[in-house]
């Protein structure tokens, strides 16, 4: 193990999952804690409802950015991670590290942002905290937010409950966040193209479970991309994945950018995307259901689960647009540092 | 309104009230928020049943204190706010912030007395996040917690309740928490007596509502110190406040720092004290209860609630050793930062 922490241990990636079971499950390892969704799944007072609970903190810079900041994504962050579970998101907390110094308008500006995302979720803000560190010792702002839903009796979705012949989907185009924040650190000129596509996606996520009611599971591939995403959930089932290359939706602007700088745009965080298995004879209406929403136009079917061979790990392969086939990784180390 | 952020915006004082009032209020001011208690108090699924919902950030430094360490004074912080509704502290999420170089070993330490506290609340950390900044932009580590917890029927305790004739407790001595942590950063000889009172108390609370029913509320005198505390409370519930100097306990170590360094006691931080207010026929019962428990053995009744004078603003008074009295204000700006 590491003797320090280092960027690739918050990637979302392989040296991010060795400080989680390395150190953190280590110490205090809960049921909850090690099923290894989004959001834990909690037994609720009321009988058959459950709770859908979840935290993140983002520390993404620059704070502002096309197409949200820092604000929106704390809270769609959670939101979203809240939903994956199949929980209505309903209230969530926030707890501001601020730094000395940081201009009270850009606060302003932050807080109005996340209002309007909390808007557009349906979720209220009940409880927060302001800390202020001294000058130098912080970053102007990081945000937490943890977020809380309650799950319809019923509904039991988890990474753990892919199964072979399942279909797999994403809700749209990948790699926009990441290169987008990305291009305004560095400047780069393809900046104007593009825009993050963090949003609220619980409403979308409801059209499908509504439409393709034995949905398996929702997660949102941020850190890590969905590389790291379908590799956790072929480990979480004890499945393989295979996707492929020409049915996943990636942007021009995206695409020449992962290609200038050497990327790969598998790789790169999402803010507003969702990966969804479903059962093969649901996932027509699930894709029609992730398209009739403002925030799915572009899903796509990119692939299926397969068993694993007997006594072999989980496998995520990729069928290439020259037809080759090779195996999808999760992120190892750290490719874009607070990207959220 | 302050143009940047400022230490003050921190501190629990007079300056904090500002930033939420006139820019988190501002921007979304949900009703539960505008309570101004420590934690929410929301509908659960289950009738009669309610949610308590709390979140804090942790930035003290040093990190290590004698009492504690910066995983200790999470769990209990916020595990103490859940509890100060009357809630049943259930669960516990975990925002990590660590900055690149931090040592592992630290990290484990900081884990393994998370967890210790988790035990002795009865708590679970249930869901986590863990994210990693750029060596020079942290402060080594910032943790955040949210904890949930849930409020048994017919049970209603918020700082709007206080009435005149009740009676004011504190569980044990002031100021140890925030002049331990002084003394440390200073380095100042008197360290060796002192260490920090960090220590869940919702054990502490439930013995306390069952020998005294009608306990108006709780408040945990952190930053700000009791003084803050006490006008927060005569605020909400628009009473007079009084105090005798006489009664509250404080250390003859924390006495003699605070008396050195010209701080004023009931402005000084504490992490493991409770005030209580309840009506005069249950104060006796309340008195005994904290005294029952580990962390309550120096608890005192201090002081009782008065009504305020007609079209006044509520006033907290001291009626100090030598008889005289004296308004006691909200702390103004920042004594101590960063203290948790």
């Amino acid at each position: 193990m590491d003797e320090t922490v280092l960027l690739g241990h918050g990637s979302g990636g392989t040296m991010m999952k060795r400080i989680i079971d390395e150190v953190f499950f280590e110490a205090y390892g809960t049921t909850e804690l090690r099923q290894g969704n989004d959001a834990a799944d909690l037994p609720s007072p009321a009988p058959g409802e459950r709770i859908a609970y979840s935290t993140d903190s983002f520390v993404v810079t620059p704070h502002f950015f096309p197409g949200g900041d820092i604000g929106r994504l704390a809270v769609c962050g959670t939101v979203n991670d809240v939903a994956t579970s199949g929980a209505i998101p309903k209230y969530l907390s926030c707890g501001f590290i601020l730094e000395e110094g940081f201009p009270m308008d850009d606060v302003r500006r932050i807080c109005a942002s996340m209002a309007q995302a909390a808007r557009e979720a349906g979720v209220h803000i009940v409880t927060g905290d302001t800390k202020v560190v001294n000058r130098g010792h912080g970053d102007g702002i990081y945000i937490n937010t943890s977020g809380m839903g309650f799950i319809p009796a019923g509904r039991h979705l988890g990474g753990e409950t892919c199964q072979p012949g399942d279909r797999i989907l994403v809700s749209g185009t990948l790699g926009d966040h990441g290169i987008t924040i990305m291009s305004c650190r560095e400047q780069l000129s393809f900046h104007a193209d593009l825009e993050s596509d963090a949003a609220p996606l619980n409403h979308m996520i409801e059209r499908v479970l509504q439409a393709a009611p034995d949905t398996r599971c929702f997660r949102d591939p941020t850190r890590g991309g969905l590389a790291s995403t379908l590799n956790e959930l072929a480990e979480q089932s004890s499945v393989d994945m295979a996707i492929r290359e020409d049915a996943i939706p990636v942007k021009d602007a995206v695409r020449g950018a992962c290609e200038m700088l050497g990327y790969d745009v598998l790789q790169v965080a999402n803010e507003g995307k969702m990966v969804c298995v479903v059962p093969a004879d649901q996932a027509d209406a699930a894709l029609a259901a992730l398209r009739s929403d403002e925030h799915g136009i572009d899903a796509a079917l990119i692939g299926e689960v397969g068993a694993s061979a007997q006594g072999q790990r989980s496998r995520v392969t990729l069928e290439t647009s020259f037809g080759s086939s090779r195996v999808l990784d999760m992120l190892v180390g750290e490719q874009l540092p607070r990207i959220c």
